[in-house]
């Protein structure tokens, strides 16, 4: 393969405002030496940048930049704005968010803002157009960070002050009456009407839950937030900085708002990749301990991949990277890892180094899931304050550390950009996130760790997989899962049926798929709503399991955490329950080429959907444990991500490693 | 057995301001086929009975009890003041209570007020004389249910706001001068005596642990105040709804009052029961894992049991069920179950679906243990809001669940009603248990885990139960158990000490018994204070066991948790600890009536009682595991409560059954 | 060994004001009679001191010391400002403390006070010096204790008002510019530079962690307000009680505080030991629940141990108790056990009896650690209020429960003063530790388990013990041990240095020593820092392992939790890491008489501890697991602290018992 062609670029992050001055030339050659294109600098730099209230020093940022751009670098710059500087906070404290338990949370970390301060969005706009217009045009800069990985420490929803303060005219603006909103929210249960706008509250402190219809609006209404406060941004951005991209950088399984909405308007997405610490801290219920140690160096591959996938989808159908390269790209919009692992991280309850080879393999698994550039987080490890436990590419001694070489031992010109071949969707929904959680009914289970099941089944039977919106166009898929699509508003219900019955396609869904109305309340007419007519069935019976608890499914399966039963009306049963409440009643039914599966088991999700594929048309394998394949631009990348030799294709797989082969 | 003769009476809360007013007859016509006689509705109605401050809109509810009324349906008619409108919260903020953490708790779901406060109590009043002027006299109300689950989400006590500025006033008028309080208190322990009554504050936030005579008082002061609030309403309802029944619909194992206090001056009581979700939720330290597993799908018998016979209990001695009748019941007053599971509810960590039978036997075993009716909850599950997740008879989408088919299937003239025949009472105090928790020494015991210990032995032996207030009259008793009546007042060990002595009643304490003082200190002369004569021995040491910690008894017997030892002063050892530092003292003693048992032990309880009820002539059988008898009007009902057959007096039962016999 | 030479003393805790006054003559006596010569009173009676505002009553203390003057006994009399009244504390309510949560911590407990309030403070100096005008020359007054338990229920520091205020002020004097201040703390890393020193708050309630350097400054800050809080005591009671001693209770384990610092300008130090609380509540992660189990009751050898040689070392160096004798003592300064554990205690989640002859073998150990009397908390158990569950020696019926028993059995005369022979000083750093937990990166490891890991393989090998601070005076040690002190500022690192090159210490680290500097931060230069040159060496990886990872070291050793390499710079490696990412390289590296263990594994550190101290020429033993040894006055205290017999050196000790023997 030739080195010529378009292939994965590497990059990292560095912070030249945070070591001597005398330092910053060695650290650009160091960069350009390893082979690195890209910098991201300066997204925590605001204090610097505006010591005072409206002086601006840009002298140490012009000789920053220009010390990159002198080794050929190119510069990714960051609006400031995740770190409102301290005079800005106390003179205006009412910026502070509040959190669940009516606390303001204080200054003295990052993302201490609402994003409905009025005056912090001033403030906001001001320090992003005096950034733009001083960097906007330099031609190291090839692109823009907004602020810094939205959500965060649960910062997507502030539970008071602005927030507050802003929610009622927001529910204007929805429902126009109140009459509306009572209707919408179901208020009449437990006399929750409400006679006046000003009366309500976040839900937030309430003497038992809130309404879901509640916390369903007041998650949309924090979403839209974090979308208007980032669109004036890029507007300003746009103006001043023509022919650069747009980006932000999303975080692991953040729920906090629609990242389809706010990633509208970007030219790409990016986001942050820390498999390690994914897997010790923000790993779904139900990922054990034994799996923890097991994946404890490398992190597991499904729930990297799985946000791979996840942000690869985000902007499907939407926008492209034309700023950077000036033409259309050849393939699917790409995405970046904006800060990719390479050492050990500083947060979780443990922090293991990670095991050779893997930040090796985490690169390359990224690229072969679609991102045309890694960038590794950060250069040189900090020697000052909250993160001087974490790694970098240089230890603290600016000495090299592991991971350092194994960058350098990548071979960029083996992974060529190209199409991601998916021929099976996965649907995905913010909304249903929010409703399904709020309300999970078997605390074991969540909408991540539901959705991610069944993701991983796709992944152990070697199949690649789009995360994409529930709305997406389906077009060109052969197969679409939607594994916890709870909330299926009507149109949504007919763009499937549209998928399915114009287009052929088949189509999988998981246990509570379409319980649920677009207010947040069940359908009058019960499961599955609008989509019954296409399921050919309605539910019968739905069961939680506490740990321990097993339902059975005849096969030799057994259900855990949850079970759902059908009456059929046009549907046939393809697997039926055995023994207790559910006995005989149909766990797994077919309507053509729709099958929903009632019960929650890994194995039975997995035979199922081997079955679906391979009607489908599309090649299955059973892979071992810990190898799997992703496929990108016509060839395959084998990943063992086992600590033991493993077997495929004829060869062998060394521990953590990874090959790139012309087929899979 | 005559079907005409009284028997159990069916009922089902119903809410329908929930649904389109065209599905009232049909629920209505629904309801009377399915054999109901009783329909409750309206206790969270509020913001419909009065949707702007003082217009009220009695038109729906007119109508909606004319359907009811149209089908011979009897409606139970509700206060709304669990769930005050946002219009009244917002103009009187200082309704809302306070939690422990000293943080306001908010509008937004339900039981959002401050019992203490003024302008609140003036609003209950209003909207109680404003319903029963309209409905006092309806031909189709039944009675009344005030308010709705006293206590339900910690909210028994508030700890600032209304309830903080009244507690002063409390103080004052029980002790009368600082001194009697402080004296009362202990005050002098670490200097927290008071000089102004104004400077007393609820028991909370403090560095460290608060004064337990603080935290009983205060949990007085509190009890008082819902038996003051609801004995407004009571007292309205009396005068403008004539010859109707009054009650409250108490909960699971609640503790935040004293609920021989509040029952006092209803006619009946009722409870809510969910068996499934109690097992989850509400059970008390040490049911573990395994048992909560194993009876998943049907609660404990025991638990459920244990709160029939304590509810049953509460108006022992006092009042009856006249209003509705007309005449003197022939038996004890009768209870209610006003709330009965007969699906999957939706508040506990999991919430499976119920076995195959057990709405049929909670039912039976519900008039057993002396109810006169079961209501069910709910008639039609709701498709808004907090309970979407929560089953009712229909489901949804208004078929028939599961619970329906059951109901359906019972046959009432089987349950007659009548006396239950129990023999033996078990003792039962809210001031202990507010004492025995807030100092339990032993985290794995608590008042609730030691109390069922005693019960659960007691029914495994076939036994029936009365629960009774420790100050009960114990006349007609052959035995009484005090597994954990810790506060013993010189008249409480008089009254015990004349049943002894006077009427052959033999006596079984479980340890810790007569530890404490009325004012929550310990006795100067130690435990068993003013029942030593009648014990005829004092404490010796007490041990509190970590879990894993035994200490061994005689006997083959371990002890955990808890094991205290005795000198004798007239009473001999049964049983004596053997090895550790209690080696060689007495565990069991007994002074000829009375017995104490120093050792927790399963094992041990269940030997020792079985041995007094022998002598005391109560037969006893030793149950099969999940295997339990329950008596009323002359007949047997014999339960399985396992999901495999159990044989009992020479017959099988099928899983999860019941079964009336003649005898048992 | 001779009655009358210098031996052990005992003494109690009493509480005239809790008990009738006719009881005090009893008391008195049977103190007397129990052998007993000390007494510590009124700790907690400023509202009997000072009723009312500005009211002293004195007669009621006046009797009472004079009850105990006239059995003979030697009075401790307290400040009792650890519980300002009531009428204080709601007159300047500012004077109450904030907790890390930004909540009061109201009144009703104990504790309740800002050390940083300025009005409290007035009242502190006018209470103690009213006191100590009263009592400062009586006859029986021997000396006094400042105040109680400092830090007790996380009260050393506060989070708001008062000492919120002072932080700034603090901050300036130690900084001068806030350029300073930025620099030290890095704040540039998330913009958090200051630009007023207004502007800075404790800190809590940040939206994620603060930065260390700043929680470092806090704890600094919050030290020193302890410091001068008491010593604005200190100054009075010795302007107005001369030739009586002044000293102070600490606490197990407590880590809010430099007590070396708050130690400087006592007499001698005291601590409150109580063995079984301390296994079920302060121990340090790590410790199991097979652990706890076992030693149940009678607490760990180690963890008791440890807090004694710590306060045996607080002082060394500084003072002596010269105000009690008129004349310096023939040895160390001694420490005093002010509440010895001698029943159960009340305040851990389990809380079970002592085994038998638990109480003779905590005084005798107390004793051979150093301490010169033990002194019993307390006389008779508490009748009333929070500590009614905790045990005294005379029960609430005042008949002796069974400490009493074992402290009659005492022979004090076995018992001599003397030298503590320890030829091994273990390094303990409060700087460290607040560094260290304020950044664990491994949950399961923490400063005081990984210090007490080092002190308990030394006592396995049967070697005495100094803990003393990190910058003490190590002339006279064969080795010195530096478990944990992962922050060496220059000057101490030039210490150790002297005292490896010029006295011919060997020294001993511990994983991350060094790491960090003054300021909080690491250095640039890596660890470690200034000490690298004496370790020849540099830190290569290192590795946080969650539990159930395990990191192998050559010889069949296992690191848990943590894992260092390091580069080789003139020392070298006596152990290598096997496999996993460490493979090959060093885990315990020596370089000359300096030797550092990396890997986290108690069975390397003791065989590493063993090798060293052989080298030194210190006598090892391999003891049998509970077994003990501790010398003192030429004597030695063979103690066994298992259920079961122990053989050594030819003898059999009994379960829980010891023997003092001519030699160990």
């Amino acid at each position: 393969m030739s080195d010529s062609a378009p292939h994965l670029r590497l990059g990292t992050c560095d912070y030249p405002e945070h070591v001597p001055e005398d330092r910053w030339a060695a650290y650009a050659r160091g960069q350009r030496e390893l082979g690195l294109t890209f910098v991201r600098v300066a997204e925590f730099a605001w204090s610097r940048m505006e010591p005072r209230p409206g002086e601006y020093d840009w002298a140490w940022l012009d000789r920053a930049v220009e010390a990159y751009h002198a080794q050929g670098l190119r510069v990714v710059l960051c609006t400031p704005t995740a770190t409102p500087p301290a005079w800005l906070i106390r003179a205006h404290p009412d910026i502070l968010p509040h959190d669940a338990q009516g606390r303001v949370r204080e200054f003295g970390s990052r993302r201490h803002y609402d994003f409905a301060s009025p005056v912090f969005r001033e403030h906001s706009r001001r320090i992003t157009r005096a950034l733009a217009e001083r960097y906007g045009e330099h031609p190291a800069v090839a692109g823009w960070q907004t602020d810094n990985e939205f959500g965060c420490h649960g910062t997507a929803r502030s539970y008071g002050g602005a927030s507050a303060a802003a929610f009622p005219g927001w529910l204007r603006q929805k429902y126009g009456t109140l009459d509306a909103l009572n209707e919408a929210w179901g208020n009449v249960f437990w006399s929750m009407e409400y006679g006046d706008w000003e009366e309500i509250r976040p839900p937030a402190l309430t003497v038992t839950e809130p309404n879901p219809s509640h916390v369903l609006d007041y998650a949309r209404f924090s979403s839209d937030l974090i979308r208007d406060f980032q669109a004036e941004q890029v507007a300003l951005l746009r103006e001043l900085s023509p022919g650069r991209f747009v980006t932000h950088n999303f975080m692991i399984f953040e729920s906090g708002f629609d990242h389809y909405a706010v990633a509208r308007g970007l030219d790409f997405v990016t986001w942050d990749n820390y498999p390690t610490g994914m897997l010790e801290f923000f790993a779904p219920p139900g990922v054990g301990e034994a799996l923890k140690t097991r994946y404890a160096r490398t992190g597991h591959p499904d729930l990297v991949g799985f946000n791979h996938d996840l942000y690869r989808g985000l902007l499907k159908g939407h926008g492209g990277w034309e700023a950077e390269t000036g033409k259309t790209q050849p393939h699917t919009p790409g995405f970046w890892v904006m800060e990719q692992q390479c050492g050990q991280v500083n947060w979780a309850p443990a922090n293991p180094l990670p095991a050779d080879g893997a930040v090796g393999l985490w690169t390359a698994q990224a690229w072969a899931h679609g991102a045309d550039v890694v960038s590794y987080f950060r250069w040189r490890a900090a020697t000052m304050a909250q993160e001087v436990m974490h790694s970098g590419l240089l230890r603290h001694d600016e000495t090299p550390d592991r991971g350092h070489a194994e960058v350098a031992g990548l071979d960029l010109g083996s992974f060529p950009l190209g199409e991601v071949p998916a021929r099976v969707a996965l649907l995905h929904d913010y909304e249903s996130l929010w409703l399904y959680d709020q309300q999970p009914h078997s605390a074991a289970l969540s909408y991540w760790a539901q959705t991610v099941a069944y993701y991983s089944a796709l992944r152990s039977l070697g199949v690649d997989v789009d995360v994409v919106s529930a709305d997406a166009d389906l077009g060109g898929y052969a197969v679409a899962v939607a594994p916890a699509v709870t909330l299926v508003p009507p149109e949504r219900a007919a763009r499937w049926q549209a998928a399915v019955e114009g287009d052929g396609l088949r189509l999988v869904c998981g246990p509570r798929t379409a319980f649920r109305t677009p207010g947040g309340q069940t359908w009058a007419q019960g499961q599955f709503g609008r989509l019954s007519e296409l399921v050919g069935a309605r539910l019968l019976n739905y069961d939680s399991l506490r740990p321990g608890l097993e339902q059975a499914v005849g096969g030799g399966y057994a259900a855990q955490f949850w079970a759902e039963s059908y009456r059929l009306a046009g549907a046939q049963a393809t697997h039926r329950y055995q023994g207790g409440p559910l006995d005989g009643q149909p766990a797994v039914i077919r309507h053509g080429p729709v099958t929903v599966i009632g019960a929650h088991s890994e194995a039975l999700i997995r035979d199922v959907l081997r079955d679906v594929l391979e009607q489908a048309g599309v090649a299955t394998s059973d892979l071992p444990d810990g190898l799997r394949l992703s496929r990108r631009a016509g060839v395959t990348l084998v990943q063992n991500w086992t600590g033991e030799n493993v077997a495929w294709g004829g060869r062998t797989l060394g521990p953590v490693s990874f090959e790139v082969r012309a087929e899979g």
